[in-house]
């Protein structure tokens, strides 16, 4: 894209609305052939400093591009190059990008129904999170709620796997403290701590540093080892806590504009599923393989590992079940999705407890004994 | 296939050996088009009762189809069909079929490294084993252990998670009941077995039924809830012990051989690797979705669910350790690949204990608080 283009560009996204800007969206070619060639957009809501997240999406284009013998090009966008982080579901439901990589959860302020397609305080890890979605209805119903009301369709890609609780100047010994406290929190765990006396704060990712150093807030939470050890926060919170109860098994979405998508070859929309979950396996193994490393080093340069108090987390968890109820009552869609995912969450950890968490149970026990 | 090919087929099959089937072979079509037509036939080594391990094949072969416009099509075979269970790899190699897919443990006969393949006893998790296989150098060793050695290649497609310890017609209160205990357990975990005192049982899955009930068997594993259910053990031998120590986490293996894999378009190998996470996703996500209907259904039938004691896991643990050393004095590749997984299994429970275990740890706490 010239400068020129590119300024035309983000002067439109920035206009936003669904109509505004088709103006600059490329041209869709005739598609006539089995696999024509195409090129698309595609939003993130990653700075590229984030080499997992935002890595899994140029794994993906990768991969179509691959799948498809080069005919089908995907270029991705780090967040704000031409849709701002917090957009993207906007742009590709208004066509100004055919596709992005975003949490659903961002959008829980149009519908707090959005949080199930990304994670839901206190719902399932990774795994059950797949199993689910795979099996258990839960891509049928997000593809239901994304077709009907936002003019896309997609597709879960990876999970960061169980996050970290976050960055504390102090520690936390009750719920007591948690009253008045200024932490840099997703949106909707936000909502939950709100009702214990958290006082949460929208941050971007590069001011929270400052903002914890100056003691402008007390707390942040950010991802995980790998990603929050770039971010420096060690050395300006030290008490690192977990887990973050609020992300057990966050997963990105790959959004697709649905006219966009419907007038896709067969083919290519068979090659955007397997290049999701193939990009999906890449995602949550690498933040397997690298957090362990990254957890080292931060350990060595001051963080203090603490488990959040029993009373803490039990509080935590009646204010989510108390806003889960309420949302229920006031909103069809969440009722929708947190009665099928109570339900398949129950099951999953009647399970989980048997031979799954008795194995990591022992070989947690037994390295302890060794070290 | 005809009767007359068919028999002509099991014949030459039967006979073995690198060159001994090419006769056989279909004829490898000219491929000079990015995607030409190309029929291949997967020798498996699942009943198709096991629908989610026989059924992740034919999901398989339904999206390499899929993803070529059914220009490449994969036909696949329950065991026995073209080719015994326990022969898939000999077939692959000998490029008697294309491909196939089996657990790579099923050949520690020939090797003991082939463990790795699947799973190493005391080993990893199946998140764990994919991130050591896609990041942490896994899939490179295994590769180069099958191409150097094997003459195939391929991808691990799926996990059946931790399986369970199986059936057990007494109690096992210490290290001292497995003394003589007629178990009819996986050939490599028997190695460890004999250690203290099994006589390790190799039986097929139709024969096990039977033998527990006369008690010519006095324990029986087989892979988890999901496909236990189905053989009906619980009539028999009502203790169902846990964990599957041996089996924390085993993947299949699609594989292919290598003389045909070089013939393919880049473009099919590409689809092949896709398929291969797409179908894994499928699995790993159905046994999840699957197990905690079966189990409790089983516990409904009567199964008595038991951890094994501590002692007993703690002397096969010990067992397990005696083992890998002999071997890895004995066998190059057994300690290139033990030395590897060792290494990364240990970093991975390092981080797994902080944010993964104790989200779990508090979902099934508060679970059973509130049953």
């Amino acid at each position: 894209m010239s400068k020129l283009n590119r300024r035309r560009f983000l002067k439109t996204a920035g206009a936003g609305g669904v109509g505004a800007a088709a103006a600059v969206t490329l041209a869709a070619p005739a598609i006539a052939q089995t696999m024509p060639e195409i090129k698309w957009r595609m939003a993130t809501s990653w700075p590229k400093s984030l080499d997992t997240l935002y890595g899994q999406t140029e794994n993906f284009a990768k991969r179509v591009a691959e799948l498809t013998d080069n005919k089908f090009q995907i270029t991705t966008f780090a967040a704000g190059e031409i849709v701002p982080g917090l957009q993207v579901l906007d742009a590709v439901q208004a066509g100004t990008v055919e596709c992005g990589n975003t949490p659903l959860y961002y959008y829980f302020g149009k519908d707090p129904a959005f949080t199930f397609g990304t994670d839901l305080p206190f719902g399932m890890n990774s795994r059950m999170k797949n199993a689910w979605y795979v099996h258990g209805g839960g891509q049928a119903l997000v593809d239901e709620f994304l077709r009907t009301k936002y003019n896309c369709t997609g597709f879960i890609s990876g999970s960061t796997n169980c996050q970290m609780g976050g960055w504390f100047r102090k520690e936390i010994n009750s719920l007591e403290d948690l009253k008045g406290l200024k932490f840099r929190v997703g949106g909707f765990a936000g909502m939950i701590l709100t009702k214990l006396g958290v006082v949460p704060q929208q941050i971007a990712g590069g001011d929270i540093y400052p903002a914890l150093e100056k003691g402008t807030i007390d707390a942040a939470e950010w991802v995980g080892p790998h990603d929050d050890e770039k971010l420096g926060f060690v050395k300006v919170a030290r008490y690192y806590y977990y887990p973050g109860w609020w992300e057990p098994g966050s997963t990105p979405h790959n959004l697709f504009n649905l006219a966009k998508w419907n007038e896709l070859p067969k083919i290519y929309k068979e090659v955007l599923q397997s290049a999701s979950y193939d990009s999906g396996t890449w995602m949550t193994a690498k933040y397997d393989a690298v957090n362990p490393v990254a957890l080292k080093k931060l350990v060595s340069q001051g963080a203090v590992l603490k488990p959040f108090p029993p009373d803490v987390m039990d509080g935590c968890y009646k204010a989510a079940q108390e806003l889960y109820a309420e949302l229920s009552t006031k909103n069809e869609w969440f009722k929708k999705f947190n009665d099928n995912v109570q339900a398949f969450r129950s099951e999953q950890y009647l399970w989980w407890q048997v031979a799954e968490y008795t194995m990591d149970t022992y070989q947690i026990r037994f390295r302890n004994q060794r070290a």
